[in-house]
């Protein structure tokens, strides 16, 4: 089976018309859409549209709730706690991140914790929406427990990523959007559906023992923090992983560590849940609130400038700025479409006919 | 020569009477030798006393100054920047935490970007100012280039170090503190003291080519970012490493990148200067802003709990919670004395010397 390109259109209307029909609002709906292709365009294709039959199996479980309420349930003047009342990520997020935007503008920078939500898509979409306002934004969020701390055979903690976005000015904005693991999950699942061994330092077996089996962790293996082993850090990536389960979960009420429910509706939530739902954590700061926003944008113009024009290693042709390779693929894939997997692709097929929709 | 070990308060008063002989307050110096000793408590030996000799050569050279008028320069209900005009990291760094501790009484949060400033000692002291005031303390510090980021052979980052220390009830708090470099300088240090060979993973030589040799820095070589090669994310060390930078220089006016000037006398700053000084950045977060206090801690109590007691891999006692190495180091040294390797007991009797201060 080969790859398929679709236009951008058809599968941003397709995935529109999907959320509408398990009733979310129009608005809503297109908020979800809007978070979901962003990952296809970014080339980041395991938290697009691969994931949107994943949701709908979790709303045919009453595990995803299409029509929440989502509110502000603790609140100060820099910070809010916001309950997603078990709606999707993709809309309780982008929502969140408003509050934390609105709070920003207000008193220069906001913070908010989110309890009670679901997987969120991508963090980077949620920390460029800070962007525009001539605001940094930060986006992180706690995942289902795949990641074995350093030293341990338990798997306690999601890959847990880490997004940050600051605006330039003539150069393009700097995105940081980076799992805390070694190697994301989404890469694991290539090599899952390639058959191909990972490369040695991101995976352990049930024993704790490096493993190149990319299908370890059906046998009790465990993605590794990044770092690889505690030789080369691994305890500074199961720190970064836990602070993100800590803002996300801890400081809002939502499942932390093994108990963060699992994404995929044929593993049942852990019976004894320490809060509600999935947590994320969203942050804005206002660049102004430090200094002139001119003087700030015309400084990482130069910061940009100066690493990308560093000395490189024989064989590569330049040092990228964080954020540079997802741009460049998000600018073919909205011109040229965007290629799915055939498995994907079917998904969606089996998504229009439930729906009696087109594909 | 072998190690001889001080009692706390015998390097505690000396420390204290270097900082008075170059000029500071008796408040500042004790601040100083504060934060220079928690280092050797806690284990981070390259960041306390093995520093002092050089602060004060520095001093000497006119890149300290012991007598700082260290002020607000711009600010908002939740941020402030903080011009350290060129004193000590040591009294700049808590005094610029203290102002993030008071804005986060005002609004839930504060954070505090810090132009001209110099080597502050470990990240953990500032971050952990906040644990008293049940807050989430963060601190974070650029710093002189050593560090190549991924695919270039250029120095253009620090080992940039963020720290994060949360409360927790009857648990002792998560204090996490880590440079985002694969291994830190100090741990450098110590194999060259020792000429013992680095792991492969820690340094590239000049071409970018891995290394082994702990020399290679003074041959054009450099440290690493976290995650050590591209295969196992040295990208995600290298955007870390990044965001320190950023939000401790660009968001301030201090020297950021390959400008940051060096910490050691006998090498000049760069004739160009794009800010003032080294930057920071420290934030801290009210618990309550988030959730009632009781509440967070008694969950942070039940997360500790939890991954401390997580099955190990063989051979290997327990799970670490971030924090624990140094704290028990602490406990330790703090009633039986810090050793000091006899380099840099020479230096202390060379200062004791030209101060006329016994040692």
């Amino acid at each position: 089976m080969t790859e398929s390109t679709y236009p951008f259109n058809t599968l941003n209307e397709f995935a529109f018309s999907v959320f509408k029909k398990i009733g979310c609002t129009d608005e809503e709906a297109r908020l979800a859409t809007d978070v979901l292709l962003s990952a296809d365009l970014r080339g980041i294709d395991s938290h697009g549209l691969a994931r949107l039959s994943g949701y709908i199996r979790l709303w045919e479980a009453n595990r995803i709730n299409a029509q929440p309420n989502i509110k502000i349930i603790h609140e100060s003047p820099s910070t809010a706690v916001v309950d997603g009342d078990g709606g999707l990520g993709l809309v309780v997020a982008p929502k969140a991140m408003e509050i934390a935007i609105a709070k920003a503008k207000q008193c220069g920078t906001g913070w908010v914790s989110v309890q009670h939500s679901n997987h969120f898509g991508i963090a980077g979409y949620h920390a460029m929406m800070a962007l525009d306002h001539d605001m940094i934004g930060i986006a992180m969020t706690n995942a289902s427990p795949l990641v074995a701390p350093t030293y341990s055979i338990e798997r306690l903690l999601g890959t847990n990523p880490i997004a940050v976005a600051i605006p330039a000015d003539k150069q393009p904005p700097f995105v940081a959007d980076m799992a805390t693991t070694t190697a994301a999950n989404g890469k694991l699942e290539i090599l899952q559906r390639k058959n191909k061994e990972a490369p040695l330092g991101w995976i352990q077996d049930k024993e704790g023992k490096p493993s190149t089996n990319p299908h370890e962790l059906k046998d009790g293996g465990a993605l590794v923090p990044l770092g690889s082993d505690f030789e080369h850090g691994s305890h500074k990536g199961y720190g970064l992983g836990s602070i993100v389960d800590i803002f996300s979960a801890v400081l809002s009420g939502a499942n932390y560590g093994p108990w963060v429910p699992p994404f995929v509706s044929f593993l049942a939530p852990l019976a004894d849940p320490v809060g509600k739902g999935i947590g994320h954590f969203f942050g804005a700061m206002r660049v102004d609130a430090f200094r002139p926003a001119d003087e700030f944008k015309s400084h990482m113009d130069n910061w940009i400038t100066r690493f990308r024009s560093a000395k490189t290693v024989k064989g590569k042709e330049r040092v990228l700025i964080p954020g540079d390779p997802e741009r460049e693929i998000n600018a073919i894939r909205i011109k040229e479409g965007i290629p799915l997997n055939p498995k994907v692709a079917e998904d969606l097929k089996e998504l229009a006919k439930k729906f009696e929709l087109d594909f």
